[in-house]
């Protein structure tokens, strides 16, 4: 009997117990009517089809996204490895399994990211912009350190959101320098961290902190106008000038380029602008980054939804 | 010498002295080096070429959208007419005239509208959707007696908005009877009132209420933008319920009907879709309305810019 | 054994014999080479999968949109309910049974909806459009009460075509009213009445009246070239002025709006327009509300096809 | 004196008499208060600014593409020529003068163009197709050998129309030849035929024969609904089969390939495809012969409003 | 025993020996553990699943695009056919059987075209524009005669390219006469002749000489890139003067028409609009002819994936 | 007298001689039949009209773009300033001016930033990517230091090339740097110095060095598809392997990004995808910088036609 061995490494043939997470869960019934359940069982590593022939009940498929403790064998349905289990219940609060092993997380170290943002934030000259960073950090924190920054499309993980900003203001405090001659750094550098700070409240999200769906807000106001709403009370409470509690909205509001990718207004000033390039740019090369996991150097990928196209990952890069 | 006679009745060689508003301003110099001073005057009745040889200051490039005391005569330069006017001043606070007679109106009665829009509020059922309406109307009233629903595409004149808004609103009481089935009468008529009432604050105005251009707001963030913030703002101090909160914002922010006509989000529930094509019809039959103003029977008008075509009126329409 | 009773109540275990509707009828071979039927059968409360194993020929694939008898048992295959029949044969002149029953019917009163539109074209002032729209609907009765308005998208049961004329002629009464200055009653109702009558000649239907696919006209031409010929032709035959009978024709073939979306020409007098826009709302309602049918409030829909998006149904609607 | 020269060959301090086409009239006022009058003469070489200071009267702006008879000398204007005219009056029965001289014409002999395409029909082998493009042409034969087959795009000269389906219709053997597989010769010839034989109603005519503008059925119909819809009444009239009648309106219909391009169909048989690809072919091509008059080998147009683009002239083409 | 017989002829019941073509090959594994082997056979006349369920290894998937050997007996399976082989191996090179009588080939005499489009080329009068295409034909002419157009929009069988080409040939020959005024026809002959050949490296090909996908040139520069680099490099070689050289690069850049259909640049020469437009036709009319062989006349395809839409094939076409 | 007064700083009345830029030139003549010359003199600073009213001949439109000598006075006419010169002649080999001080010139250091250029690429690890980037320059070097980016869009001025590639080039490295696990550092540096070196055959060039026009092959290839060929030249001349020499094509070939911006092809890697967005920030980045140039702080500009858009400058950017 193996103990909680990672998804990607089960062999056929392998009896295993141990915690996962459940998916796609159905109940059934045999030709015989006999009850049985499917779903299917994952954690960071990868996932597998379950099969629950002797089903006693216990789990619904109501409980999909939450982790069950499974004891069964590896077997093979057409052509797939499928596992099925003799014993079969929900997690509970007295069972030990590590939960960060159970959905995939940014490959990175997240407290070492946030303060790097937090030193960022820290060193911007204006001071409204600066309270404007603080305070919304402060209030966001918990939910910024641990939520995907999307359903699918890419960084779609824990952590997902902390990756993309940071990596969004390190490309973003470059370019302030680089374009000094027209772009306001703190007004850049406020509107890049502030930008998918709402996504915390567009997605309903899995006990273990993956988007499953959108929410009710998230479908019928969007991200970006929601954001925008936050943005304006706060500048409000904090007494910004006008002007500067406009900007930081419009960069929000604008920071999805053109209407047909969803922004509720064109860019129209400079920080605007390098926002939107500077999203493309970091959720391009993530979906690429994405992509080169599964794909081997010199192929072509299949057709990327998307991006409504193949892409190619060169031999010697 | 005439006085203060409607624009459109002037004619070659009459001498004029009167108030009327100033647009389109500029100081120059003749070859000579003396200053003159041209610019266009005009009432609600249309509008005349000015032209101020003997220019001794006093008026700039600045007071367009101001009224004008003039004298002078009605003369002809390249087939037009033209006002030459001996004397020339800004209008002050001890002139007597009557702003109404200088800018376009909406042709209705509107304190009659006013009165009928607030009875259709009176008659809603559901409490947090009147207590809404009621509200915003408060808060906006004197704008919403007085503002342009546009800068001239349609309903581009002194109480533009408010007829706009009560033209719809019967339509919307009309269509919620007719789909009872799947439509919320308070929710559309709520959603209805609010729509434009951010055009409030979308663009500057002349002294005398015409929208002569976008604001900051207006351009950065547009009208559907700050209108479903300020819902979201109220409702949230009426303590109206998470999904009558959203549905008002979902409603203002989609009222434009697909993101390349600027909204914010695409309808997604049954009153915003009827919204939306609630706003199409008044806007289309008040464009057909002015166009037929200029327009023989039997005869296609110019292409028109906001339809992309040319239109027909009947010969016997 | 039960008789007749309605698909939508079908349990586990039932004996059933009764006349259903047949479709996606399928002859096949077991691996034993045995021959055995498959379809589904439907009234108008639903439908069930079919499998005759016994097959002893009398019906084919051709058969589909017949009425057959059946005669068996309610069993489950894959999570589905299916009716395993014994008995299986097409119903013939002697069967008694309520086609109504078998196909979904427009939720209304069609005798007076009829003669709500008879009150209708009786009541317009101009006698040209009055008398074409009593010669056609004279013309087109029989169809009239009975062909769906599409083959799925929305009225796609018995009574679709006058359900959805009723309703825009309705609130094509209420808007000619209020927006007399620009719309002339009788031109609009008249092409209101007639827009969609060749629908007619646009499908092939079943014996059942369903449309199930498009008539080589309906392809190849189209049923606004199509109704647009009629109602010249006809025009010529009632004398007519040029004018008025260029006019019906024109909303006849612009009411789709926009030549991507099938007009053949972009509506350019304000009762096209019109015309336009309310088929729009009817439509749309409509689809709203066959869509309310299987969605609980608070939901949101998959994608439709017909409208490109998901749709909300809220939870006090 | 010289008379009747071709304008393109006026010099300047040329005195001259003779007959051309008045356009752009204009009657207007000196500053001191004088009535002249001003417009364009033109002949089939080209045009010129006409002026006449000593206006007496006897023709108005509304005499646009008539014939006058003036007598005057060649100055010059703002670096153009102009005709100033001292005696100026409209032609009359009396006079005598070409009127192939004053208006562009097809650089083709008209007769002999006309008797191949008869040819052509004759050789047509299914007697329905046969009958109606002869009845067709025995119909249309005046205006079919005069009309423009434009306002201005390509073939806007008298007997356009006729060069144009002349033109065609020898391509349309070829590829007839060429797709024998899939291509009814005589169902595309008879199509080649009557495709544009409308735009004889879908235009107002000068008097001289060039088109002016779009009549009210061509604006509200198009000359696709009414060619496909005398077609259809023909075939009626001839007895032709139903399929034949239906593919013929088809081919009329989707002759401009997409409806943004106004098609009211899209061609869905090879035949229309075919159709649709040699007007592109001989548009196209008339487009450059016409570019060509006033382009220089080896160089570059200005932008072609209905190409959308520039076009080059090679250096030995 | 059959042997070798059309796969098209295959019926219930049949032994078979023969070489076919071996595609989607799938090695799998049974419930039991034991390994068997899917995939499809095919030759020119049509295809069939096979199933190998003692498999003894020696083909992989791998080997997809091979000629295998097969013996064994067709039967039913899920109502389609199933070829289960007994003796399943790789073709070797003592194996004697027909490559032609296993894939698709263009319906001419290949010789024939090649033949007429040389004696064309020798026709050309302008000695730049012939050397050229003689070249060409002289260094791509093994390819020439075999490749596809196409991996299966239309022209997807060996001789495909020779087959387009020769009849693009004879269309741009008639035009190059019907336009002659503005079309250089040594120019069409010699663009047309060159605007596919670099398809030879756009394609990996199966060794019998389909298109199985897109090479990395292929997709990374296009045939049209490619092509024109070649024509540049052949023109500085054979010291063809400047504009020669570009026009014949533009006629191959351009030949798809527009960008969003894979044009490097838009046609702008009347050489290039004609090349585009006599590519649509044969390629079109070639799309017509390939779905008209598996449907009835009178009978409508369903949606053809190329032309966004579906064809009608008269009944007497 | 004032001598080579900047443009800028002409006051009405000065007289002045120097050396200025002639463009717009044209040769009129007045009512009274002399001659007379219009254009505008221009230089680094700004334009204004010529007049010269005793024209001798001497100069012709054809010198459009090159330095004339002028000796006169700065009037006014119609508002606008006006050089009215007594003395107009062409500058010769004998005169002494500062051609850098008669056209806008790139506002940097170029001897420093073809310094950094080359320091970077010195320090690429692959050889075969630096001696490409290395020969590149050493062919285009001249050239890469005076040309614009553009004719008009941004960096249309001497130097702007090397501006935009230098600014590109350190954008570059620092996203190497940021993804280093996608992006091949030296594909990327040596794509981005590539991108626009064939501009130096897109355009023809005044004589001081501004783009006037597109050149034939300009218009007819594009820079792309030129430039892709002389990478694929030289790749092959220095023995490149093939992945290499196909992926710095596609670089080149694909950044404009979509097809409708003139890419030939879609970016299917990584440092294609980014070379585009790096372009992107780099010319948006300058048309803010070359906007705000002529904007006031707190206004928005008028309609960019690149952008299709206005942009605002914030007060306090």
């Amino acid at each position: 009997m193996l103990y909680n061995i990672a998804v990607h490494d089960m062999a056929l043939g392998d009896e295993i117990e141990g915690f996962y997470l459940l998916s796609a869960a159905q109940q059934r019934t045999t030709n015989a009517g006999k009850p049985y359940f499917t779903g299917v069982l994952s954690d960071r590593s990868g996932s597998v089809e379950l099969v629950v022939w002797d089903f006693a009940g216990g789990v619904t498929p109501e409980d999909n996204g939450k982790v069950v403790k499974v004891r069964g064998k590896v077997s093979e349905y057409k052509g797939s490895r499928q596992f099925a289990a003799q014993r079969f219940r929900l997690a509970d609060a007295n069972d030990r399994y590590d939960p960060d092993e159970l959905v995939p997380t940014a490959p990175i170290d997240r407290e070492a990211e946030l303060k790097e943002i937090e030193a960022r934030i820290a060193s911007m000259a204006d001071a409204d912009y600066r309270r404007m960073a603080e305070e919304m950090l402060r209030r966001h924190r918990d939910s910024f350190l641990r939520i995907p920054a999307a359903k699918s499309v890419h960084h779609g993980f824990v952590g997902g959101l902390l990756m993309h900003t940071g990596s969004m203001l390190r490309t973003a405090d470059f370019l302030a320098g680089q374009y000094a001659e027209v772009i306001n750094r703190d007004l850049l550098l406020c509107g890049t961290l502030l930008h998918d700070l709402a996504k915390e409240r567009e997605f309903d999200f899995s006990p273990l902190g993956l988007a499953v769906d959108y929410s009710l807000e998230g479908q019928l106001l969007g991200h970006l106008v929601m954001g925008a709403r936050e943005a304006a009370a706060l500048a409000e409470e904090l007494g910004l000038p006008r002007e500067k509690a406009v900007l930081l909205q419009h960069l929000i509001l604008s920071h999805h380029g053109e209407p047909e990718f969803g922004a509720a207004v064109r860019p129209m000033c400079a920080e605007a602008e390098l926002l939107h390039l500077i999203d493309m740019i970091d959720s391009r090369m993530e979906i690429y980054a994405e992509t080169f996991e599964n794909l081997s150097p010199g192929a072509f990928s299949a057709r990327i939804f998307a991006l409504d196209k193949r892409i190619y990952r060169p031999e010697e890069s």
